[in-house]
């Protein structure tokens, strides 16, 4: 039996249209939205797409097109020349094409347009007479000349520039537009001899040879190595390769009657349903683009030609209609006829995207939950934070760019000290904290500020910490800032700015602005609350907030977290009395003396937190025993030092000592975490004391409280059995010296965080009542990358595709994925139903939601205002399953 | 059908002896041995062994003894009391029996002896005569009230102790024995209120209810915390319980016809085959070990009594005929009469079991493998290093105790820099450089110094690692040591030691010790090269070593290393000129700057490397690129960096910051490995070189260079690709060249050291040649333990048995080896037969390397002086398998 061969080209146009049925897989999706336009009666200049088949036979040939392929083409070609009576290559009214690459999936790499084939040295003369317009025929050539020599030879674009740069020398032309006629007949010579030095053959005059190894090309475009690179990092599996298309040219730039526009279906910004772009009179799209000359509103359509606006209103309904989606269009008007050049979906602001989303659902074009997938959960940040207007950033003189530590966008005037920040804001002023890191000491003024900003320090940095638990503003890490704090000043390469010079940090960004950039203040809508109500009823996880303070935990609440997943203990030790005692403790040399110092502490802790689970009532509070090593509790200067000593009557060299004693080469892996409870048991027991004694208080007050108490960096079962034991006895013990009988329903339960504790999550289960995967912490080890440390080598991994994406923001679900999804079913495996969290920063971002929505975990945590995005990111993993 | 009940007791002596069938697993140890001793015709005081079984039984019964097993436990005293014409708790010559727990493995935590059971305050009086000593007779009284109270009835000794003491006080007495017998008379009736007071029960003066009571508690002991907890970390699963051995007592301390004594049936020390021991006459066993007298070597009891030493000696042969060990063995003379009390293997040093094997082999005893199995690996450290006399130890005044960081002995006066190291040792002085940490400056001194002593820094700093490649004694991190370096002095714990005081440092153990310790240096003797012939012989493992220069390379090879697994080349840039350009390339700002410093570099690369192929030729040498942070190789004191800045010629401000900005928060976890090749390419580019240049150099001189090229510290498979690539281009670079075109069978491979390499292994494997699992940063990882800082830690987690054993001394098999078997079997997966070794510090640790015997690795790589014990190591792993 013979094999029936598949069908290789599909054309679109008047004669027929093909493509409709055939699928983004054959088409792509370039392709199969010329088909759909076509289909749908809208005017599109004709074509035909050759398939992802062809390009897929075209590597099992080992690199050449299927026999039959260009009489095929031929043929296409062929109606063609019949539905626009025009002829390919002909010396009186030649037929041009364009030819761009086209799969399935968007793909950056692969082959860019190219334009005017069909142009030789006979038909350019006949686009001459056909345009009456010699100039624009030449110049239509030597672009083809360039194009083609640059994306299908591969010779390089400077050859090229070289050779133009002489003409425009000659003719003394400061633009390309500067240069007459001539100039452009002479630059065609020059180019074709560029062409035939570098290629060894002269430019073809053939259109079908030009098509031939276009098709080429754009087929071999499809396996370089940053093609081939993308689609791996991206995981694009399974794709047949890429479709070409091959389109007859329309021009807006052949006189007053022609011109070309770009528009969106709706307010890409706001969302309004009211049709919004821009149209430039005699020209290319490119020029819209370039912004070399200013295009006119889209209404402003009606004066110049109202029946071609008529008709663009009309088609934006049709394709509003047939996508049910808000479309981002190009067309172009050649001599009064439109033409639509491509239709996609289009880019939307976070707002846009809340209020298309309701509007369409209202309107009946889609569904709930099609609605809630059409919100990029990401974008809804703009609606929760101040941010800067585009206008301001597209204009804003940027200095330098720092770690995007905690977003939103502040502007104000710099405070080098915490204590001048605070008395600056007092008298009304707005202020950014500008500082070298900031320490403990610092909270009031960064309190005080409205952004924060560090030369030094990552993304995990105490400055950072702190201002994305505010929902504050910061730019961390900005190594180019170099501070002067007695002199009031700061300088950026070679620039300096004093107390009084006002300056504008992006903290989604990191960016850095000299002066005051606009700023525009979010306002939540109805819509917003109505989005997030949906992604309440189809998200299978739950989502809570990591927070360390009623006040954030009440914010949380209000965004709709559902517990707190992690609250660190150890940001409760830095302020006033605490402190110090909590330094008393770390310089104690005997169990009796820290138990001393502890005692001092505990009123405090059990204060928190008594707040927090009045602000939390009815919902669970996952607390976290202290953390951090203890060095960074003590102080490291000598003036503190000193003080210290003061305070505890012992020598400033003691103290000095003991914190030489305490510095660690990489405290990221030392004496922290349970660690510290194994050494000094006395800590974890006066952390217990104040939990169980504040949920027994609220209980008294019948405020339901309800704790979990989870110990972290635990890498071995034994050390969890320990302290676990340890725990359990704390809250026997307080029951009994309280004489309180009821149950507290306290759990007991772990972080998962180093890679061995996932590695014998099954061992470790045995001793937790709950997991909470730390991924920051997880990635530092799988990775073994320092976060704090890592931007001296990051920026290089991304640029050079190394690294997708920041591990530290979008779980590594290869690797340290594998790790979670062990310690889920090695847990579970032991202890069927256990729960399962993750407090990690992964826990607000949308695609690691996705992930751990995929391995089964039971809710995810992230800081107050990831929240909504967490809720909606919750909802599309489940619908999108 | 009627259960057939399984024989609960087995009776030894001259009646009969039941057991010797009946295996250890029912017996246990003790009860086999016993059994043993008494079948082939030994003179063992009879008793019988009660199975483990029993033991089984009871916690199935819900803690209570069989039914039967009483009336069984009388049968048997009755045959014993046949036997021995003695009566339990009879008033006139009443039997006495000990109690004890053993089960078929030797653990700690479990039930002690039990001696002199049946005493009543009847039989105390028959005891009393049948020995015609009263004194006697009531101080085996009290002893048995005193432990039957503590071990079985559970009293504090300490309550014991206070009625002794008032006794004491009574009588005057300075020590026990100085109390006369009425003074013991009436310590019995104060021991007995002391026991009711804490029980509510008299002392049990029925014999039949003391040994029950002490059977329950020899079974209960199986389940103690610790019992239990032993048997968790040492993997011991599948035992029933214990067995209870109830032996009839035999006293030593009769008379002057009655003596005790312990000895060997070879000497342990040297492994010659003379029998070695001691004996006391008129003494119990502990007065032996107590040395309160001193005791005859037992070739002195000739003189005492021939007849009894005569029979001794026979009873030895017999014995090392029966087990085919040297045995270790205790035995009491009651009265004249000859009795064997325990045999075991005997525990003997490194030397001793290398005689004695060898010596076995030759006397038929056993054959190769099992002689070689009887060789504990770690022993053979003894054979190749000096070390400390144990009696030199035992009287040594230790100061304080740092990290064994390189074994040895060594004994000299402290010498405070590198320089006057050099110079005194220069003079014929034995200099110990005494440093806070080394650093690259350092290594001339530290060559010329017969140890080494730091005060801070881990297993992996400078000092410790340089110490270790040359075999260097060396002591790290002994934090009470403070170093006054101006006044060349240095204090511990309040006492000072200046540059004329001598000291001792123990490289194996970290002690740091006042005065000249006696030292005894190693010669190797036949049988050692003989043991090592047999282990290469039955090892399926190479090994490799870990090794950086020419002369290390040599030794190792000497030591019979099959290859270089681990050539470091970060040192080399530590010596002379090369640390300048090593800075100057750091410093440098562009990359042109840095090729050119590198540039300089080359030439001391390639010659190294030439050395290094030409001690090694035929074997392979892996050669890993550059690894540590940058940071390690500037200066850090103002007054280098100024050094720096002038021969630089740029200011010393520019040098310090540099500096600063290399400093990173985790540098384990920073800018490091293959990181550095990623944004400095032009560094692996010269490395590569070199080592191209050498390989070519080296066969033009007709020397066969293996190299093997190894990327560190590689996470995800994008990296090793690319730098893959630009090790090959660099190599066909080198090769165009210098016009060779013959094969150079470079292998590019990678370190597996970052969990996710592990983790991701299927798709590094598709770049590598082979992988080296980098265990010490695996395990840093794995754990997040820092190896320099884990010390604040360690000593807690190791004495409350939360880790078994320090993980990087031994491989964790459980979490780190579970990457390790995951990367192998991943790897393997996509590269059939892929080469995998390890070069981490575990491949030369016995127990790690049966760990990689077992998951199929093809070599380990370890320092030159362990490469004997890992040879002894894989043949052991194989042979047990």
């Amino acid at each position: 039996m013979a094999k029936k061969t598949a069908k290789m080209t599909y054309y679109f146009g008047k004669t027929k249209t093909e493509g409709r049925g055939a699928g983004k897989e054959i088409l792509g999706g370039k392709g199969l939205n010329l088909a759909e336009m076509t289909g749908i009666g809208l005017p599109v200049p004709p074509g035909f797409t050759i398939t992802t088949v062809v390009c897929d036979q075209y590597y099992k040939l080992g690199k050449k097109l299927p026999a039959s392929l260009m009489d095929d083409v031929a043929k296409n070609i062929r109606t063609l020349e019949r539905e626009l009576k025009k002829g390919f290559g002909d010396a009186k009214n030649p037929l041009l094409v364009s030819v761009r690459s086209g799969a399935a999936v968007s793909m950056p790499g692969m082959m860019n347009t190219i334009l005017n084939l069909g142009l030789t040295d006979v038909s350019v003369e006949g686009l001459a007479t056909a345009t009456s317009n010699r100039r624009f025929a030449y110049d239509a050539y030597r672009r083809l000349i360039n194009m083609f020599g640059d994306v299908v030879m591969g010779i390089d674009h400077h050859h090229f520039e070289e050779a133009f740069d002489k003409i425009k020398k000659k003719y003394k032309a400061a633009e390309d537009t500067d240069v007459p006629e001539e100039g452009l007949v002479e630059l065609v010579t020059a180019y074709k001899a560029v062409y035939k030095k570098h290629t060894r053959s002269a430019f073809p005059q053939n259109p079908i040879d030009q098509l031939r190894l276009a098709v080429e090309a754009v087929f071999g475009s499809w396996n370089t190595t940053r093609a081939v690179r993308y689609r791996e990092v991206e995981g694009i599996r399974g794709l047949l390769g890429t479709a070409v298309n091959v389109q007859a040219m329309a021009y807006g730039n052949m006189g007053e009657d022609s011109g070309t526009g770009v528009a969106f279906t709706r307010n890409p910004s706001t969302g309004k349903n009211v049709f919004y772009g821009e149209f430039l009179i005699n020209a290319q799209g490119e020029d819209v683009v370039a912004g070399i000359r200013t295009p006119q509103p889209v209404v402003e359509m009606r004066k110049w030609n109202k029946a071609v606006y008529k008709q663009l209103l009309e088609i934006k309904d049709i394709l509003e209609n047939h996508y049910r989606d808000m479309q981002d269009i190009e067309f172009t008007i050649e001599k009064g006829n439109l033409f639509m050049l491509q239709t996609r979906t289009g880019k939307r602001t976070g707002a846009a995207a809340v209020k298309i989303a309701c509007d369409m659902v209202r309107e009946k074009f889609i569904d709930e939950k099609e609605a809630l997938l059409r919100i990029p959960a990401d974008a809804l940040t703009q609606l929760l934070l101040p941010s800067f207007t585009p206008a301001g950033k597209a204009s804003a003189d940027v200095l330098t760019q720092g770690l995007p530590a905690s977003p939103g966008a502040s502007v104000g005037y710099p405070a080098f000290t915490a204590d001048e920040a605070v008395e600056r804001t007092a008298k009304g002023e707005k202020v950014i904290l500008v500082r070298k890191e900031t320490s403990p000491e610092d909270v009031d003024g960064m309190h005080s500020a409205a952004g924060i900003l560090t030369s030094t320090g990552g993304m995990t940095s105490h400055a950072a910490v702190v201002a994305r638990g505010w929902g504050r503003c910061c730019v961390a890490g900005a190594g180019e800032v170099n501070i002067n704090e007695k002199s009031r000043s700061f300088t950026v390469n070679g620039r300096k700015f004093t107390h009084k010079s006002l300056i504008s940090i992006d903290g989604s960004t990191g960016e850095v602005m000299a002066g005051s950039v606009e700023t525009s203040t979010p306002t939540l809508s109805g819509d917003f609350s109505k989005v997030m109500r949906w992604a309440d009823k189809y998200r299978r996880l739950d989502v809570r907030t990591n927070a360390d303070s009623p006040a954030d935990a009440k914010r949380a609440r209000d965004f709709g977290a559902q517990g707190i997943g992690l609250c660190r203990t150890e940001h409760m030790f830095f302020e006033g009395d605490r402190i110090t005692a909590m330094r008393e403790m770390i310089l104690s040399e005997t169990e009796k003396d820290r138990r001393k110092a502890l005692k001092k502490l505990l009123p405090f802790q059990r204060k928190d937190f008594e707040g927090i689970f009045t602000a939390m009532k009815g919902l669970p509070v996952t607390i976290r025993l202290l953390d951090p090593p203890l060095h960074e509790f003590v102080p490291h200067d000598e003036k503190s030092q000193k003080e210290l000593a003061r305070t505890m009557g012992i020598s400033p060299a003691v103290v000095k000592a003991r914190v030489e004693q305490l510095h660690e080469f990489n405290p990221m892996l030392g004496h922290r975490g349970c660690r510290l409870s194994i050494t000094y048991p006395e800590i974890l027991e006066m952390q217990v004391t104040a939990i169980v004694e504040a949920v027994i208080r609220c209980k008294k007050k019948r405020i339901n409280a309800i704790a979990e108490i989870m110990i972290p960096l635990i890498g071995t079962a034994a050390e969890l059995k320990l302290l676990k034991g340890k725990v359990q006895e704390t809250i026997d013990a307080v029951k009994a010296r309280r004489k309180y009988t009821g149950k507290l329903n306290i759990l007991i339960g772990t972080m998962i965080e180093i890679p061995r504790a996932a590695l014998t999550a099954d061992e470790v289960a045995e001793h937790a009542e709950f997991f909470s995967f730390g991924t920051n912490d997880l990635t530092q080890m799988t990775f073994g990358y320092s976060r704090d440390d890592i931007n001296s080598f990051l920026p290089d991994y991304l640029s050079q595709e190394i690294l997708p994406v920041d591990p530290f923001q979008s779980l590594d679900t290869t690797g340290v994925g594998q790790l979670v999804d062990m310690g889920v079913s090695k847990g579970r495996s032991v202890r069927k139903g256990l729960k399962v969290g993750i407090c990690g920063e992964h826990g607000g971002d949308p695609a690691s939601i996705q992930f751990c929505n995929e391995v089964g975990l039971d809710y995810v945590s992230c800081s107050p205002f990831r929240v909504p995005i967490a809720r909606l990111a919750a909802a599309q993993a489940e619908i999108s399953k």
